[in-house]
């Protein structure tokens, strides 16, 4: 197994952090490595805000559904959907163009994303531990707020990163699910109720897919990231 | 420089490979990799569509914007945004839910790029060139019927995978916008036009905004992908 296939298979989500500050050498590293990735047509649609401001920090863990880990992170990055710098620079050059839509608008998720998970791969092989907050595409009001979103923007997501305390080293990579349920050849393979109980059950998932449920789909938290994400797209025309 | 952020920055975006085939074992590595990217709460929102069938790679080749190299790449790869499985999932438990919405939709698209990413990498290392083909978001009915898509689920990305020839190997990657333009601190930034016309000049391409926005933002693939984008998005709720 060759070194990079060997990080991506130790990497796992860490939520709790040593408290030590990321180096400035190696934070440049890990913000680097989004410049190195793919975007489409070199056109990097994505921004990345670096939060460094703790009253900033404090107000995030709150709005991303009450996490406190957030606000004792070292380093708080948030990747920006942005069609707003192009849209922009189409106008700057005086040229008369249609607003962005939903389109555009998963474009420049993919760019976003895309650029986060090259940090959270290069922070692995620096020592660092990272977690993805999704919890940031909820409260859409207050945090365009506190980040000055304008409008051709939408926080794709939320990453923390940090020196992993020895709990968090030890603690167990989650079993994922088989192969055959997540891979398909050459077309969507649709399951029988059977077999999507199964591959909960054959993973042995000690909480029922009932409490799952609750926890995860008819939550508030998940009420609320699909009435945010609405109000982000409404800035978006539809063709 | 560790290995790792050395493969990052060497991996560039590879649309020619050598007629060669991909080893089962290869892919395999590649396609495992999918499986250890962070997935939100576990639970792999995503499926990924293994293309083998000449006929499936030739016609996705014509919807994706007419690229014929889809067509000849010897592992092509569909990762799909897929809210279908667990949604069934829920309903085969007995529960009575609520149905998949934007900020679902959101989610699973997260989990579906992160996990491209990571067989991007994991690519690269095993010798792999790679290249995102974001036109699968185009032309949403017959993608639908040619890979079976069910309700709940939308194209998040393809991506085309081989060995690379020798003139790609050599070829430049493309120099990325400055830092300051894309990493901003603790809020957006809004550029003036002059900063944003100079973000363009600064690295010198050769292709003027005109010309890039026409072949980019204002051509038929690009309207053509919102109106499909806005196609799928009709089956998620907006709450």
């Amino acid at each position: 197994m060759n070194e990079v296939i060997k990080q991506l298979r130790e990497r796992k989500s860490v939520r709790i952090f040593e408290d030590k500050v990321v180096p400035d050498a190696v934070k440049n590293e890990v913000i680097a490595a989004a410049f190195e990735a793919p975007t489409a047509g070199n056109m990097m649609f994505y921004t990345i805000i670096d939060v460094t401001d703790q009253k900033v920090k404090d107000q995030l863990s709150v709005l991303c559904d009450h996490q406190p880990f957030i606000a004792k992170a070292p380093l708080v990055l948030v990747f920006l959907a942005d069609y707003q710098r192009w849209y922009e620079t189409y106008r700057a050059a005086g040229l008369a163009v249609r607003k962005p839509a939903v389109g555009d608008l998963m474009l420049a998720c993919a760019d976003a994303f895309i650029a986060a998970q090259n940090t959270v791969v290069a922070a692995q092989s620096l020592g660092l531990g990272s977690c993805y907050i999704g919890d940031v595409l909820e409260n859409c009001e207050q945090v365009r707020e506190l980040l000055s979103l304008p409008e051709f923007v939408m926080p794709a997501t939320l990453v923390v990163y940090g020196y992993p305390t020895r709990q968090q080293l030890d603690r167990k990579k989650p079993v994922r699910f088989g192969k055959s349920y997540i891979v398909h050849e050459n077309g969507y393979r649709k399951m029988e109720p059977d077999e999507l109980l199964g591959m909960h059950c054959e993973r042995g998932d000690k909480e029922s897919i009932d409490a799952l449920c609750k926890r995860k789909y008819l939550s508030d938290f998940s009420i609320e990231m699909n009435r945010s994400v609405a109000e982000y797209l409404k800035n978006f025309s539809s063709r």
